[in-house]
């Protein structure tokens, strides 16, 4: 194939879409869409832009197909099409871009390509919970299909004692969720408040806030699409809402 | 002052709107501006989404005014005003959104608020430089205002020693950048890349991919709105692109 050849009028949008609401789309994601002819994404996302995708050929796989995903959006950009290939949230954090940039860094495909940013998990459901994230954090993925256990460990471990806020995506699997947090807990006081959020911005959306010592009540309550804050040292729960403050109240009169 | 009585009708939105450009703007946070009759923002800020304030009453203030901002935001809302408090990026991270809440909350004011998040420049700028955020991050201010330098220091330590990207934001002080980068290249390869960007989404936009060992040439370009990301162990630059891989290609076949 002679990529040089085929290239022209083609390119690949590799879009977020934020949580899932239309309201948290960026309107360069929409306007990514619509100028896409093809669609590329996961099922379940294909369903929550159904709104942008009418008359446009959409193609869509299922979990764990990531690279059949990232084949098909380059190959059909590299015959000329204008493709979007669709992550929920930022498209970089845990979505397809570095697995389709690297994909077409080790095949040597010249393509016109442009991440479109997206509101992450992380920011998305730390809105809904007051403002966790207002001093330094850390986001860590809880899948262990492409990352050894003992590294997402390591990594929980120096998140804890440098005293990032943390925030974790993909909780699928439960014992090593139950290990994470452990490793936490063991440097961080019981009242530490911790967030639960299923679903963002979405249909039964489901907020829970709770501490360090209780949050094992809710374990029933987390799935793959939940994402988990734990707050730092600062961390407290005022009117509902879990505030990490920075530090103003030190320094300034209110 | 009787809060409950003052409370009808009045609304607080803390709104992130990106990094500047209206195209990464979400559509929530351009209808919750544009709801709003009251619009508070730091002096830059107003300026930027001026297309979205006008017939608006908008109250404008320097940096370090944070506090005046909050307390003027808060007062108008309780006045009966529906107000858009606004930040760039996500309204939580380094914005306003904590301060507001910890001061609605010292201040036992009963008031509707509503977070509006946003893309933050960890993302925007992530994606002007490739896909840098593919595996776990850390978010860390450089800003020694409100948080002193010692814990700054250890936190980049423990994000250096837990292999996350990381990702600097308000890289102003220039001592405490080079002391943060020295702790980073101690424990990193010194061809670990390392990618600059001023003005993601912005006129005159300035993106610069280098490495531990080369990054102070570019010292003079960095200032307060410099995001600054060093890649992890993985992270590697193919065709311009910093990429930080999650894994992939150990593991299936391209």
């Amino acid at each position: 194939m002679n990529n040089e050849e085929k290239k022209e009028g083609g390119k690949l949008y590799i879009v977020g879409v934020g949580p899932g609401n239309p309201r948290i789309r960026t309107l360069e994601a929409i306007e990514s869409i619509k100028k896409s002819n093809v669609i590329v994404a996961y099922t379940t996302y294909a369903e929550l832009i159904k709104d942008l995708t009418e008359g446009k050929e959409v193609i869509t796989a299922k979990m764990k197909e990531e690279i059949f995903r990232t084949k098909v959006s380059v190959e059909k950009a590299l015959e000329g099409n204008v493709v979007s290939l669709v992550s929920s949230g930022d498209p970089q954090v845990y979505g397809m871009a570095g697995l389709t940039l690297e994909y077409i860094c080790r095949k040597g495909i010249n393509l016109d390509v442009e991440i479109v940013p997206g509101v992450t998990a992380a920011n998305a459901a730390a809105a809904r919970l007051g403002s966790p994230l207002s001093l330094d954090y850390v986001v860590l993925s809880l899948s262990d299909l492409l990352i050894p256990r003992e590294e997402i460990l390591h990594k929980a471990k120096m998140a804890t004692l440098g005293d990032f806020v943390i925030v974790l995506y993909n909780p699928i699997n439960k014992p090593l969720l139950l290990e994470t947090m452990k490793i936490i807990r063991e440097n961080r006081k019981e009242d530490t408040p911790v967030g639960i959020v299923k679903k963002a911005y979405r249909e039964n959306e489901k907020d829970i806030i709770t501490n360090l010592k209780d949050w094992e009540k809710y374990v029933n309550e987390i799935d793959m699409i939940t994402t988990i804050i734990v707050g730092n040292s600062r961390t407290f729960v005022c009117n509902g809402k879990m505030i990490t403050p920075r530090g103003y109240s030190n320094k300034y009169e209110f």
